[in-house]
């Protein structure tokens, strides 16, 4: 017996041993790290910062250009396109309440939105910037965010990469997305969800997805598996897999390089899913039902019907929530002058 | 004599002749063609489609990606990046206060905004969709802009390519930036300016400026040259042609073909010119400075000190006005899935 099928085994064992769902809704607010409270000021700077295509090598692309934030907070896209057109093996996901993470990127490889907001800046095929000290060079040639710094964290250069980070961590705090109809329905509005999604949500329950989708976010962070990085697929050998290549990223093993991580990847938020299509770590399934199908058939070695399969997908439409509204910022300029691009 | 010289001699005559200056503020509100009433809903819907990235081949480039509208407009790059990172020659104008041009683009090929819309969307090096109709295609794919569509316009089958025009240009039409200190002083508040900004307004209009850069919004669409496609440069032979290489976009002439029309432009607008550089039609100038010294060389054949350069360039940040607050409009799904891109 290879390891992987032992493990996928243990596994659904683990599954079958979850506890009963426990529905939660989506709490209003995001707990901050004690070195960065959330303040009004900082969530404005980090507004811009995360809106500002200055802060890519050629003044083209800002976090907001593969994280949406006027849609899914994504890109909708196979895989994410940075500068020069270039692309990656992974599919940007959603920072709507990605600060509800117990870690950042799939893979997990960023404890917290501080640690992850200083990679894509210089990543080769996102941002692009040589240097973080470049980004931070840039930024101290635009006046208003001199001043704008200096208000939020005081000092005589306030200008640094971790200032940068935390600004922007603390504005995607505030990414969240109460008041779904879902949400309604376990405050007690019983009319909240159709009969269709109250039958979706009971069948989201009885075939096992709670066992990993669990929490205010289905991202797992509460219940048993808190945290755990999950075996993708965990049922070896199906169709899917060869037929959406799931298995050549490593996933978690990248960042471990334990041999019990390949292939495990972080249990991704349901939050406003059904906005955020295409689904995957490689962004390989174009559809929302055909996820559905392929996680029962992946993680749960069951294969699900059209009916079921429906019934599901409108559960997970009930968890599109209102998305604060935002006022559009005035990004600070250069005047009379711009960068070299 | 050649035919170049003549012209410039001509204009010289043409702009001393100029009448004095005609100081106006900027109007409050654009005029709509009848055909394209501007109404709420419909620059609400313009609005979503101008942020769109789903109106590109790859999902990643909006209207707004190079007339960027929470900063100047444009995207402070040379010249326009698209799709695939892909430039053409020239830079991208602000779409602030557009709506007050006699004619759209530098070489002045689209007559209004309506045609102008149509343009981009399609551009190989912008937002290279394969033609119109799969813009269309891709549209009445998402139902939010179904409804919308049809609650703006009516009729059975209301996404259309004009009609997604006539919202995109309604929109532009509400990109009026007015009470600039410059407003606020010709409408008698004399501490508006400076007294620098009051000499270089004075030195602007002395140096002859104002032949061409004349009218609310100092594109010379009002008094003896309105609308009037300009030699650039109207003296040849500057060190700065050679320099900066002004000469090989042969500019209107691409558009008419007629000799006469060889190296004229459009007079841009000078309102928010702070906030947007680089320079000139293929953004080769990096600094305001510098571009005020090489037009005052090349169009008057005049030498400006430093001195006289900073005032008018004081005068020239005098431009810049108030940004309208705009909401972050949500951008209409396709819940459950996405476009091939
Ligand atoms: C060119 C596209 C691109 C840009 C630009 C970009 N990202 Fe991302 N982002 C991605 C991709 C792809 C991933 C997933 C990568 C992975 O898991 O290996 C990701 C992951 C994330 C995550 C983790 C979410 C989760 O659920 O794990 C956060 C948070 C995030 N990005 C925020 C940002 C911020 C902040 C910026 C700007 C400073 C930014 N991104 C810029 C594509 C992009
Ligand atoms: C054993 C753990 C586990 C179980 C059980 C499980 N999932 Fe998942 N789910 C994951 C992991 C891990 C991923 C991310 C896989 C990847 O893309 O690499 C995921 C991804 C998804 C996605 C795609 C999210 C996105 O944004 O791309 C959907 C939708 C989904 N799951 C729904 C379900 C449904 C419905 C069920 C039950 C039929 C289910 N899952 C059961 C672990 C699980
Ligand atoms: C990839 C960059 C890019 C994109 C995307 C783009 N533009 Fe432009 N835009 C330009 C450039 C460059 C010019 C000048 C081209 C020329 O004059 O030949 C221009 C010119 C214009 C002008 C004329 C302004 C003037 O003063 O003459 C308007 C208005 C405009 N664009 C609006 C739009 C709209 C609306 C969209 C989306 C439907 C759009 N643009 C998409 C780069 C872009
Ligand atoms: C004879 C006509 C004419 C005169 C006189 C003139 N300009 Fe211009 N100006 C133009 C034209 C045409 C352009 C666009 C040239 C191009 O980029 O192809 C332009 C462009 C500019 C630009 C760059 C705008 C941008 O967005 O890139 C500035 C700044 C400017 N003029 C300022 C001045 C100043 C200051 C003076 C007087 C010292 C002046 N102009 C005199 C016709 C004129
Ligand atoms: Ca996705
Ligand atoms: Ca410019």
């Amino acid at each position: 017996m290879k390891p992987s099928r032992l493990f996928a085994l243990s596994l659904l064992a683990f599954v079958q041993s979850a506890v009963a769902a426990d529905w939660q809704p989506l709490p209003g607010k995001a707990p901050a790290p004690k070195d960065n409270p959330t303040t009004a000021a900082k969530v404005a700077l980090g507004q811009k910062l995360f809106l500002d295509p200055r802060l890519s090598a050629t003044g083209t692309v800002s976090c907001n250009s593969c994280h949406n934030v006027m849609a899914g907070g994504d890109d909708n896209r196979p895989v994410a396109m940075g500068i020069h057109g270039k692309t990656g093996g992974r599919s940007a996901p959603t920072v709507w309440n990605s600060a509800f993470n117990a870690t950042q990127f799939w893979d997990g490889r960023a404890a917290t939105l501080e640690d992850q907001a200083k990679g894509p800046v210089v990543a080769d095929v996102e941002m692009g910037m040589g240097s973080l000290d470049d980004v931070v060079a840039r930024l101290r040639q635009i006046p208003g965010y001199e001043a704008e710094f200096k208000k939020v964290f005081g000092g005589s250069q306030p200008i640094t990469a971790d200032n940068m980070a935390k600004a922007i961590a603390a504005y995607e705090r505030t990414l969240i997305t109460p008041d779904s109809p879902y949400d309604r329905y376990v405050k007690g509005d019983k009319k909240a969800l159709s009969t269709q999604q109250q039958r979706g949500m009971q069948k989201f329950a009885d075939a096992g997805c709670v066992a990993c989708h669990s929490g205010p976010t289905f991202n797992g962070q509460s219940g048993a598996s808190a945290g755990a990085f999950m075996k993708f697929p965990a049922v070896p050998g199906s169709d899917y897999e060869a037929k959406y290549g799931f298995s050549s990223d490593l996933g978690h093993y990248n960042v471990t390089k334990r041999d019990e991580d390949k292939n495990t990847w972080k249990v991704p938020t349901l939050r406003n899913v059904a906005l955020t299509a295409p689904y995957f770590h490689n962004g390989a399934v174009v559809n929302l039902d055909e996820a559905v199908k392929v996680m029962a058939k992946t993680q749960l070695g069951m294969t699900l019907d059209d009916a079921d399969t429906k019934d599901i997908v409108a559960f997970l439409e009930s968890l599109t929530g209102k998305f604060p509204s935002q006022q559009m910022p005035r990004l600070p300029a250069t005047e009379g002058k711009t960068f070299t691009y």
